[in-house]
């Protein structure tokens, strides 16, 4: 049950609900998209609104970092703040980002990506749920805490936003690396995963790593008629589709030699509770795919197969004439962007490694290859035997009237791994996304509801922690 | 030997060489691009430009002819003249097209590809050799003959001139099938083709067919993260490559069943002939290709490859995420842009009825498939037997001072079947491109030399067959 105190909090969350969400929007319409350069002034822009706001809110040493831009494009700042007053209580490290995805295919869009709209309750707008309103809750936590708590948070809370989320994490890796103390905490909050259903508080345990590649072939010295050299010049194309078509066979295997060596199976228990969760296979075709069937490999589940099961996908093939209407040239060059989903223990090193291997043994003659590293990050599973999960698990299930459940996600937070491995905490994974939020999709959305209870389970949580 | 007569006419041409070249500049600046929309009016205006000129020259009858816009957004006009009056002398049709490929991609131009620019003797620009610069020769023949000759020509010439060449040519095939008396004619000469090496005076008298598609998967029913749904979406790109890979062995033969099964091969002579020509294997793959190998069927030369065999290409695979960088999207749609050159006899329904049946059958559960026909035309071989071929040989042996050669092209120019097949005419290709004239690609040329020497070449052959 809710003491006074924690009802205050509460209290003061739900006064402000309107204005959250004005501001929520006002995040929103920068288009922070990390992995276009000609952005790189709104990704500037989206963290100094963070950090301004972390100002006002009452935290101490806000600071924009700049991170290497002189070596990498994509490198975007991060934001650091902390208020460190709660003595003998625990300390949590604060984690969400603030750029976004790409918005293409622009013409799928209902409503402007950056012109953030509100439906059926719901917020649509790049970035909606992945990462800025999640991002927003935690900051609307806070400031529910400090102002009705003459200034003070339940426990010690240092905050770190990043930038560079959705280009691979670059810089906040490096950071955790080099500035542990200044990052030291009992646990990190992580907000930037999903309810497993509407209403149904979830806490993600787990996430599956990436090694997101690019893999570029090139075969003449220049674009050729395929009228004269049809027949004599080698076509990239035909290399890529040799080489992806031997990455994994119609079932879904992959067939890189070693791929699986590594792979650890979810124990039995964790297994049987995803056989309790409300999932339906074929709901989730219908709603979710949309397909006329789901592929991947038999003798799995769905959940087992995107929580537990390694995968590779291709994401695009750059390269040739993509506009409309035919061209008869075969390209000097042609790309295929690959990537490969890893659960533990698998080390994305090694996956490289076996994946380079391969690739160079299937590529066709007359073609060269290179492969380009977009971004790699580890499989990480966090152990629920801990009072932080536990206190979140109470404390969504107060929220939400439920108990809460444990899923895993099969998308990757590389920042987990690096909390566990450089500064040995354990992340609590609380998201308040919908699995059809369309995540990196037109039409991403954020129920706002979940906004609220997010910004209600969050203040609940660190005052459990606080008593 | 030239008379008194014909070399009036050649030094008419001769005299005027920087003008003409001055002329042909301004006809390439307009970037007629026929299959992109966005410049109907830069085609609009290339067609009136050339009405205008045969106008000035002397033609009657001058006609822009509106082709079917409502139904298709490539439709561009059609441009006829004629001059009538050389009684009991042959008719020739002449044709040419004004439109051109996209210039794409830019960056690789050195110059713009719009904006003619002279360097060695070369012009470059989008549509210099292709096909711009050949429809200025004969224009600029005509203009030769009539005023050095008193308004006369020797021989009946009607002109029809396309602009829908690069997008499949359909208004000018519906237009010839409608028309027959109206183009009635002895013979068409064709100024779209090239000289086998250069300074050597080559008619070339066999051309490969095509078959042009584009094979568009549909998975889910929206984009969809890698994350959450990889191992269970169906992906667009994993079906295009499955098809793809077997459509085509290593060795570059075609496993359709049945592809081979018309396929007619050239005569014992001609095989002869091809091999006494001035090629070197291994040269062509440095200069021309540029590429560490050759590919393609063993056992057959370079020029019976690209001459005399059927070839399959994929030129783009549009879909997902092309730009620079890393999105892990799971594309609800893909494409590819795929291509079969055709040989006699085999006929592009039949090749495409057995493509699509087979493209079908290999199609993977979760994926829909529709293809979609860009363009199509049947392989042509013109008889080397009739007086016009023999003109158009000794006009070029005259003018280049060495023997003509015959070669086969493997491009494709549906209009020569057309002329074949509707008005039972055989056409004379009388080309000045040169091999390395980068056709469809960046820095396209023409060599001016040859500009010179087409328009010299088209005098004396007409001049010959007026005798």
């Amino acid at each position: 049950m809710a003491t006074a105190a924690s009802s205050t909090a509460l209290s003061y969350a739900r006064d402000n609900q309107k204005r959250f969400l004005e501001e929520l929007k006002n995040l929103l319409r920068i288009p922070s998209i990390s992995t276009l350069e000609e952005h790189n002034k709104d990704t500037e822009k989206a963290a100094q609104v963070c950090a301004d706001e972390l100002k006002r809110i009452g935290f101490e040493h806000v600071e924009i970092i700049p991170t290497a831009s002189q070596q990498r494009p994509n490198a975007h700042p991060l934001v650091y703040a902390d208020w460190l007053h709660a003595a003998g209580k625990p300390t949590v490290l604060c984690y969400a980002h603030y750029d976004v995805q790409p918005a293409e295919p622009l013409d799928e869009w209902k409503s402007p990506p950056f012109e953030p709209t509100e439906r059926n309750n719901n917020i649509y707008a790049r970035g909606a749920v992945d990462d800025k309103g999640q991002l927003w809750m935690q900051l609307k936590a806070f400031e529910s805490l400090m102002k009705s708590g003459d200034g003070k948070l339940p426990i010690n809370v240092r905050v770190i936003l990043e930038g560079e989320e959705e280009v691979g994490g670059e810089s906040i890796a490096d950071y955790v690396r080099q500035h542990k103390d200044k990052l030291k905490a009992d646990f990190a909050l992580v907000t930037d995963t999903e309810l497993f259903a509407p209403d149904l508080p979830t806490l993600c345990v787990g996430l599956r790593g990436l090694v997101y590649t690019e893999i570029e072939a090139q075969g003449a010295a220049t674009d050729l008629h395929s009228g004269s050299y049809g027949g004599a010049a080698p076509n990239p194309f035909f290399a890529l589709v040799e080489i992806i078509s031997k990455l994994k066979d119609a079932n879904g295997t992959i067939l890189i030699p070693g791929f699986y060596d590594k792979v650890k199976e979810p124990t039995k228990a964790e297994l049987e509770a995803w056989q309790r969760l409300p999932f339906d296979e074929e709901e989730y075709r219908k709603k979710e795919v949309g397909s006329n069937v789901l592929t991947g490999e038999p003798g799995y589940s769905v959940l087992y197969r995107t929580w537990a099961r390694p995968t590779l996908e291709v994401h695009g093939m750059p390269g040739g004439f993509t506009a409309p209407g035919a061209k008869t040239v075969i390209p000097a060059r042609a790309s295929a962007k690959v990537s490969m989903r890893l659960v533990p223990d698998q080390a994305p090193e090694d996956i490289l490694k076996r994946y380079t291997d391969y690739v160079m043994k299937l590529t066709p003659k007359g073609i060269n290859i290179n492969i380009k590293l977009h971004s790699k990050a580890p499989a990480c599973v966090v152990s629920t035997d801990n009072r932080y999960i536990k206190a979140a698990t109470d404390a969504m299930h107060e929220v939400f009237g439920k108990d809460t459940v444990y899923i895993r996600c099969g998308g990757s937070i590389p920042i987990v791994s690096d909390f566990e491995n450089e500064l040995k905490i354990p992340s609590v994974m609380m998201g308040m996304g919908l699995p059809d939020d369309n995540l990196h999709a037109p039409n991403e959305k954020f129920h706002i509801p979940n906004f609220y209870r997010g910004i209600e389970s969050i203040i609940r949580f660190f005052q459990l922690l606080g008593q």
